[in-house]
């Protein structure tokens, strides 16, 4: 294995080629094994190889993002699932705000929840150069998404993610799970037994947090899908409440479809909350106006958005994690167990 | 002058350096004359010649636009002043969905309401070749912004605006005017005489319009200016109910703004609408979920956006004019003026 000193860049920073040869690899290779990109397996010896060279070159992985980076557009894209659902809307419009700071242009790209136009926005935004990718959107359970973000990193952009999107990415991770847990004790604290999920989309990873998290506290609850609307929330109450109306709590995944609850709930003439308590999770600016007030889980999305820009934007090695909590907020819409029952 | 029947492209269409060519100016004079761009005024006798020789050659605007847009990129850029409104949210989403439907890409860009910035990414989404462009966010009154869209049209991209942007864009214009006067004329016929009205920021021709259609009934109200939000309509009610108490009806000029303003008339302990009406605009989805529900003016947004994208993308000659309608929905939040004062 051929290494000499003189693989060492004059400026400083040791490149991913620089490592690839001294590992006599290819630089697909030394990108899958050191950015931990998906695709095909490298064997066990090589990717021993890669790390040993790595090692002594003393390679910090996106150094040559960075370098790469300066000569980069001022465009930062956003990919979001659906700018119109007011958690993007949020998390974009701070992740836009410190983007302004650094004077840079962000374009936001809705997805649709669908993973190949996932994949063909990120692909798109290299083609175009772009600076750094955010991906805001929710990943999907099992999705092989790592590939893409690779080739974008190693064409010199910065990828940041909002919630776990695979390896070696700058990531804020929401407390999703910890948020489902918080409304299940606090719905369990006041004396619920019988209680109804509205859960979102099948296949999102948020969706699946939230429950786990709701599940590790309330074994087996009784779940509608439903998509993250408030006419979603609203069809899935009526359906819920149609088939178990010994329910005496709905948990809806988001805020919008407790609007939606706190609607069917009305029309069904089921008093909130004496008969049935109603939570959800966002604690969107709407939350404060239903009636009654929603109890939620508040995330702080505006500033969650503008701490992943920041991830992004501030030159420093990559692969970091940040937390961002998950608070319970009690309003009106929770009280003790209806005795009814 | 020269003209000759070979300045006639063979393969039809005549383009607009033919048009040039046949009046001895340049592509830039004819483009002021054609196109509406603003700028430099163009003489009246050389603006003579070039409508001449555009007639004599059955020139039609936006026909070379057409032919370069064939070899563009499938991006689309929609400017909205803030994402994080739902009103603009609602609008991007309509176009985004017309957009799909054409396989193209849809970037959205946040303008925080800084004509400057507007100008920077239309400029920037024409380096792109961006295949088209949607002025989504409401026009600053007086602002020059013809000669950018002009050259964005000239560089062969399209340009469609929602709400009067210039002269020979297509233009989806929601009747604001109209709306501001529905609400008027309501909360006149509910006997209301002292009515506050809180309003947007200055300068936006949106602002500038709803108000001139309420004025247009309702002279002189009592004004307070706030921004878009929630927290600005709170705000500007406590305000506007501490210098002026005799008022009987508030009309924000959004829902945002009226959410806020029913949270304020709460805190005050003035019952609506049995001592206050309120009455917002957009009917935005959390219009019915407000306790009182909102009564407020129904724009049609995502609709808006889908009808503006579909100008864009329709392959038909530009400068065209879709009216978008306005309709009084009435809640429960006006009733008949108080006769306590």
């Amino acid at each position: 294995m051929p290494r000499t000193s003189s693989t060492r860049a004059p400026g400083g920073a040791v490149t991913l080629q620089q490592v690839a040869t001294a590992a006599g690899v290819s630089l697909a290779t030394a990108s899958r094994v050191l950015h931990g990109s998906g695709g095909r397996r490298v064997a066990e010896a090589l990717a021993e190889r890669v790390t040993a060279a790595a090692s002594e070159l003393r390679y910090v992985a996106h150094a040559p993002a960075q370098s790469l980076a300066r000569s980069r557009s001022t465009v930062v894209g956003v990919l979001v699932h659906d700018i119109a659902d007011p958690y993007f809307a949020a998390i974009a419009a701070g992740a836009m705000d410190v983007a302004r700071e650094y004077d840079l242009m962000v374009l936001v790209a809705n997805t649709f929840r669908d993973p190949g136009l996932e994949r063909d926005y990120l692909a798109r935004l290299r083609a175009q150069r772009a600076r750094a990718v955010l991906l805001a959107g929710s990943a999907f359970v099992g999705e092989p998404f790592a590939e893409e973000v690779a080739a974008f990193a190693e064409s010199g952009g910065r990828v940041a993610a909002i919630g776990a999107h695979g390896t070696g990415i700058d990531t804020v991770e929401p407390d999703q799970y910890g948020g489902g847990r918080l409304i299940a004790e606090h719905l369990v604290g006041l004396g619920h037994r019988e209680i109804g999920v509205i859960t979102g989309p099948a296949g999102l990873a948020t969706v699946a947090q939230r429950l786990a998290g709701f599940t590790s506290v309330v074994a087996g609850p009784r779940l509608v899908h439903a998509d993250f609307t408030r006419e979603g929330g609203r069809a899935a109450t009526h359906e819920l409440l149609g088939r178990h109306p010994e329910l005496t709590a709905v948990f809806a995944l988001n805020d919008l479809m407790a609007a939606g609850a706190l609607a069917a709930l009305r029309e069904l003439g089921r008093p909130v909350p004496e008969q049935v308590s109603v939570a959800g999770f966002d604690d969107l600016p709407v939350a404060t106006d239903l009636t009654p007030a929603l109890t939620t889980v508040r995330l702080q999305l505006a500033d969650i958005g503008a701490r992943a820009m920041r991830l992004l934007l501030d030159d420093e090695p990559g692969g970091r994690l940040v937390p961002a909590p998950a608070e319970l907020v009690v309003r009106d819409s929770t009280g003790q167990a209806s005795t009814l029952h």
